[in-house]
């Protein structure tokens, strides 16, 4: 099977336009088909303060009300999608900026209001991926860049771009031999947190249930491992995790960062 | 050859919610292929003021500074141009939101600054339009929603909406039976711009000549009726004028409006 590339990227490329600009030099220069996944940043948060937008929280998970809503389909879904998008064009990279509305390509369910309501949130599944259609873009040569955005009911639901980068990634495997890499401010996944040189290079399940049991991930790295496992499990060949200029330069990623993997 | 719609909404259909509504349930209900573009709307200009970007205006021409087109690339690239496409997924149309960025849909030239900069606005011609992608999305089922966004150089450029309906439509009509209709506030083209009843029904290139040497047209027809002509000189078989509800009931469209055709 033909490889594929998953990439997601955060806040720590998209608000920093000189690393944003490496980074999608370093993308554009992958010659294998590709996808790109990006959230927000700190300008979704700058302009949301502008226009008198404040974000809630309750236990620590942002509740996507109307307004805020209507902020990250402009941010996330207009300026960062149709920079990104502008940009892979000059670096000769055929992009297409797209929501989950876009081709129906991931269909969410608002997720359901129990003890916290969580507003505008769109769950998803690897069977709401329209994978036919990505697959047929995908042969286009098109290089899909999708802002983390689903649609339910007529309505733009909010979606995390790790969860979206992850379903997609099970989605397509069936296609594709699928790697799928996740761009953050650390070198990888970190025995100590704050020991940048403590990087596991090599996570496997195993090793996961294990430092799990033991206590030994910050909270902030454990969604991201969830969706990781979740792919590992469900057909993904592998996964990378670690900051984007290690993982990219040359040769689409070297072994810098932390490779996840079934065993 | 097949037809093909391409129907340009501007702010009266934007601006407001049942109108968008009601017109979006019209055009999800023609069968044949088509293409939606939207400009921006009073949204636009009330974000742009709660953000404090200022419009600026040369000789009656709005002029695209560097916050203006970071603002219409989130509302109308991202809010309008994503709700919309929402709403058709709700409506059984498999749409799909781009700007010219996507796919390289549309490739501009920024305006060269003569006596006066116009700022990061796109000039587009027909040979601008990837019409291979968009036959080919067409032919899948897809329908474009083309927000009044084009590229050049890595950077979103500002397009006037009925310029890029009628790029495309004269682009694609070596592959459809293309009709372009051009929705706006009023009931078609008036003799009498303060008399709805005074509708040319039928404008023809010889009567289009001989009230323009009159000076009959309101200024601003005008810049739509050089777009429906420079349509209808180059392949498009018919342009349509008008208000929405008329052009969209039932049938596709009728003939009220002002209907625009060579002979």
């Amino acid at each position: 099977m033909n490889k594929l590339y998953i990439i997601k990227i955060g806040g720590n490329v998209l608000d920093n336009e000189k690393a944003l600009a490496e980074f999608l030099k370093n993308f554009a220069s992958i010659q294998a088909p590709k996808i790109l996944v990006h959230g927000g940043g700190k300008i979704a948060t700058d302009i949301g303060n502008q226009l008198g937008i404040e974000s809630n929280y309750i236990d620590g998970r942002r509740i996507t009300d109307s307004p805020t809503r209507d902020l990250v389909t402009m941010v996330y879904g207009g300026l960062l999608n149709k920079q990104i998008t502008a940009q892979l064009q000059s670096l000769h990279c055929n992009a297409m900026g797209v929501t989950g509305a876009d081709g129906n390509l991931l269909r969410a369910t608002k997720r359901p209001v129990t003890k916290i309501d969580y507003g505008y949130v769109g769950d998803i599944t690897p069977e709401s991926v329209n994978s036919t259609f990505l697959y047929f873009l995908l042969k286009q040569n098109i290089t899909p860049v999708f802002a983390s955005l689903t649609h339910a009911n007529g309505e733009i639901l909010n979606t995390n771009a790790d969860t979206i980068a992850s379903v997609l990634a099970i989605s397509l495997s069936k296609h594709f031999d699928t790697r799928l890499i996740f761009c953050f401010e650390k070198n990888g996944v970190l025995k100590n947190v704050n020991d940048e040189n403590s990087v596991i290079s090599n996570l496997t399940k195993e090793l996961y249930d294990k430092l799990l049991k033991e206590g030994s991930f910050h909270d902030g790295i454990l969604p991201k491992l969830e969706n990781a496992f979740a792919a590992i499990q469900s057909g993904v060949k592998e996964v990378l995790i670690g900051e984007h200029s290690h993982l990219l330069a040359n040769t689409g990623y070297d072994t810098r960062g932390t490779l996840i993997t079934l065993q």
